[in-house]
């Protein structure tokens, strides 16, 4: 046990060596926030919120050929990654794969002006490609649809200032859910991997029917696949490779040259990839008509116009869903999907955010406004990526302009590239997506967890196996409740510290320090923790309120019952140290009599002395 | 603001002037309740949780006359009361009159030997009679198989440990269910009062169709109701009335036997207003052959043969539910039915505890049991109820024991007097229920609210709104939602102090102390805001650490996270005064030589010297 010393600042009852030292003038930091509706109104128009909101106003003015040349690099090197990841999510997504090319370009351009994180390119992700996939059921209209409902809903988010419910996704319930969306997605590419068909919606079913269709497996399909992810696997670790970083003069020029040339290649390997099993797929058809491994198929060429997102569809058996049919099957994910997308965009942001803060408001503004454009486009949701989050800073990114490039580039390849995209082998797409899902997977996490906290494996394997098991939205849902129950235990069980003291003139008294807030949930098991140890022994008891920063009306309640039972069996009861702002709210419903409050070690003898003419036996003699 | 001064307890810093003062040895009040399933084992079998369980043999063994006289007459009165009640509350149940006795005789049985609190004599409450009416609809079957699986949920909440449940419905919350539960009871006898016929379900429809109807009111209807209602009411008034209590001598033996007759009378109100109508009814009928107000009718008599709950039943559309139908019919009522009668069980027990702490785990066992045991004689929910708790506490009762003569006098009346309560008025049980329930409208507490904490009044008015809207068990699970919402807020919003100090050498520091624990909705707020103010002056950053009793490991994932920007940052960041089970947890993520604890003042001029060698520019020259 620590010796509960206290700082000079706060140790009052000494006296101050020097005025600052016993200052006391305290900042409450989020004081700002609580000044009402008019202080936000000024705040709304001035400079600085301009820079808030409009991050484009912010950094344009200082924007310079440097910058520029770093944009251009990281826009250009984005764009290779986007462009096949978009091919090979909407897969995932179980759309069509033009659909995820249409989620690149216009949300980049708005990022731009909105986005406050330079190194964000915003377009389908693997983890909003399940989700709509989950949610949507590969429904193109539903999945546009969804897209506009959950930009609408990130928009309002951000503008009710409801960024703090992220808050409630722990890490470990993250690793969980990020660690079964990444096993989820590797197995929904099994079926491209091996040319099987797969069915089944849960993890367990799907593996199931692998291991049952797999004897009809087609041979060059698992070949080329599992070549092109040991490729990208070993292109993957040559990007690590520091030539001459060990020598003591440092790299030569040719060694930071190959160094820079390997990097390169290394991000650029999913393009690669991408175009060289693709001429093989081109040289197979224009040379024996009839590749032995499944390509892309046709995709349709040019950049699509820009239309109202639908808002009926007709469905297989030939009914038609008008919008509340639309909105009701998605239920959940309207609110999942929003949530996990900021979470998955916020947790990219404070990586790269070199020690800045993130405006959590304006991310949600910026990808609201995004996935509402992009579903004018006709694109599934989306949002920021690792993956591309990585190449765009290890390019050298320099500002959100870097987007244009990015967003340039995915139009010029919907509008001349997408007949060449029908070569593509399948099993090439899908292992871009399994060499790239697999590090998703924290297991490196289950150690400094156990270290750390036990119980944070709960939630974090909970999330993992309900995540599998359940439908994913379900799954995270569980998980974040059974995690907010931790922290509703958390309030509803304090501890207390009980103490057998003696003041200076001798009288024994018991001091119980409750060590948090009295809220509805605890003040009961407070009560009768108080009742009990206060019968044991009769002596008078003080409570040590300094822990308790904040109550309520129930709290108030039950102090009053408190105070009366003490008063009707004569123990004497005090109260040490209460903060102002919970002593109002005791004295609004106690009686006066019953509620005594003290603050100096001093008084305590005084109060006792006046209490021991009241009931004089109750108390042992006070020794000289 | 007050100063923060310390205890001599805890002020460890000043040379303890006595060695009990420094004491430290806290008794951790809920370790016992962590030892693991041994010593729960252990605990199990010994003869103070023999009392605890079974209550009965802590107090039969001193069992003596004077308790014996003391029960007897508590428990006649209490059966006087009892009889008229549970005629009137299965007419709110939406049942005919015999369920409310059957109801009334076992349960109290069960709860003299598993009971733990002498005046709450098991029966139908008003609360419980108007669920049940909300989840079985009127349907016999469907009420009787609700108590018994209401009772099976009690028995394992009681079993589980689940009893902190209840910890979260708040004063404010309770008190608006109970207002609300008030009105929408008094609502639902107005149909009697006026022999009018009320449709609709919520109360607002309920009041549009009296007002409709109320044209076809019968005249003798509502004069006999509310000559009852006024009888009543006077007669309530007249119990409080304590002859010669202000005269000098006190009172006198003629004063003190009258003011004991008016007690009694006034206790026996409902019985005397039953009986006297039933015998007008009775008289009519003999004399006119048509009595001009509505009577009860004809009731089948004789207890009850036990037999097993009904699984199934036959619908009105002569369809049968099987009993997976009728328990997702019955729904959300099988958990807010047992959690609301625990609820006011609890309330009622503490009422009368006479500072006694209550085993709130031992009365979930006897309600439970009692309501499984009920529901073999066909009764419907209930449990104890504040009225008869009243009348059983004014009449001197001594032990659970009463409870034996309270279900023998409703055994007899089954037995014997069934025949003539078919001859009492529907008006004057009306006017029972009508008179009683006014008085649980708490609209006294809106005032302590108001000046205690106003934001209570949020979930305690919310609560009355949305019980008389909606569905009641919806209203009040709605409620506690919002309630919970406010707990959450107040976890993920720690309020932070902060502080420019100088260190003994003079050197300048900011001290930021966060006011309460770091769990995963709070640490990214806190983070945040430590980075914001760090960076405003780039002094040396000092976390105080006092009052963070716990941590989780999204905390230490966020710790990590600071100490290494501020390293990054080359701005020296230290943590005062760590709780040692906090500190374990961040140093399992943390590295060592970023998270630097200290717990003396003397420390932090050491450590600003140690890191004043590895960034002298960042610090302000030490003043002499």
């Amino acid at each position: 046990m620590i010796p509960r010393r206290k700082h000079n600042a706060s140790s009052g009852s000494l006296p101050p060596p020097d005025d600052k030292h016993a200052s006391n003038d305290y900042i409450l930091s989020d004081s700002a926030a609580r000044c009402g509706w008019r202080a936000a109104l000024r705040r709304r128009f001035n400079r600085k919120t301009l820079h808030k909101r409009l991050p484009v106003t912010a950094w344009l003015p200082q924007y310079n050929a440097e910058k520029a040349l770093g944009d251009l690099i990281a826009g250009i090197t984005v764009g290779l990654t986007v462009i096949p990841q978009s091919l090979a999510y909407s897969n995932i997504a179980g759309l069509p794969p033009q659909y995820g090319l249409y989620g690149s370009f216009l949300g980049c351009f708005v990022y731009i002006v909105l986005g406050g994180c330079r190194a964000v390119p915003a377009g389908p992700t693997a983890i909003a490609s399940l989700l709509t996939f989950q949610v949507a059921g590969g429904v193109v209209e539903k999945a546009i649809l969804l897209n506009f409902l959950a930009g609408l809903v990130e928009l309002l988010m951000g503008v009710l200032g409801l960024g703090f419910l992220i808050n409630f996704v722990s890490g470990p319930v993250s690793s969980g859910f990020t660690s079964a969306v990444a096993l989820m997605i590797a197995t929904s590419q099994v079926k491209d991997l091996f040319a099987i068909s797969v069915s089944g919606t849960t993890f367990l079913q799907q593996w199931i029917s692998i291991f049952r269709n797999l004897h009809a497996a087609s041979l060059w399909d698992p070949v080329l696949g599992f070549s092109c992810i040991a490729l990208l696997l070993f292109m993957r670790k040559i990007g690590m490779i520091k030539l001459g970083a060990k020598s003591e003069d440092g790299p030569s020029t040719r060694q930071k040259v190959i160094t820079k040339c390997l990097w390169m290649v290394s991000t650029c390997r999913n393009a690669i990839i991408v175009v060289a099993t693709g001429v093989l797929g081109y040289w197979f058809v224009a040379v024996y008509g009839q590749p032995p491994v499944r390509l892309m198929g046709a995709i349709p060429s040019g950049v699509p116009m820009p239309q109202l997102p639908p808002f009926s569809y007709v469905r297989a058996d030939n009914s038609t869903a008008d919008f509340l049919d639309m909105v009701s099957e998605l239920g959940s994910g309207l609110l999942v999907i929003p949530l996990i997308v900021l979470l998955e965009d916020i947790a990219i942001c404070k990586a790269f955010s070199d020690g800045r803060t993130i405006d959590a408001t304006q991310e949600m503004i910026a990808l609201g406004v995004a996935s509402v454009a992009n579903s004018f486009m006709q694109a599934y949701p989306g949002g920021g990526s690792l993956a591309r989050s990585v190449v765009s800073n290890g390019s050298g990114v320099k500002t959100t302009l870097n987007g244009l490039y990015t967003g340039v580039m995915v139009i010029l390849a919907l509008q001349f590239f997408t007949q060449y995209f029908e070569y593509i082998p399948k099993a090439a797409l899908a292992a871009v997506i399994v060499s790239a899902i697999l590090f998703m997977v924290e297991y490196n996490v289950i150690k400094p967890m156990w270290r750390a906290k036990k119980l944070d494996l709960i939630p974090g394997v909970g999330t993992f196996i309900l995540c599998l098991t359940l439908p994913i939205e379900l799954g995270i849902l569980t998980g974040v409740i059974v995690n907010i129950i931790f922290i509703l235990y958390h309030a509803a069980r304090p501890k207390l510290s009980v103490e057998m003291l003696k003041t200076e003139h001798g009288v024994e008294y018991l001091m119980i320090t409750p060590d948090r807030c009295l809220m509805f949930p605890s003040v009961d098991y407070v009560r009768r923790l108080v009742t009990k140890h206060a019968a044991s022994s009769s002596v008078p008891v003080v409570i040590e309120c300094t822990h308790i920063y904040s109550a309520d009306y129930t709290a108030a309640k039950s102090i009053e019952q408190l105070t009366a039972d003490f008063h009707a069996t004569r123990q004497p009861l005090y109260f040490y140290n209460v903060k102002p702002s919970v002593c109002s709210i005791f004295e609004a419903v106690a009686k006066p009599e019953h509620f005594v409050v003290f603050y100096e070690d001093d008084e305590l003898d005084r109060l006792l002395a006046a209490d021991e003419r009241l009931e004089p036996t109750k108390l042992p003699p006070a020794r000289a």
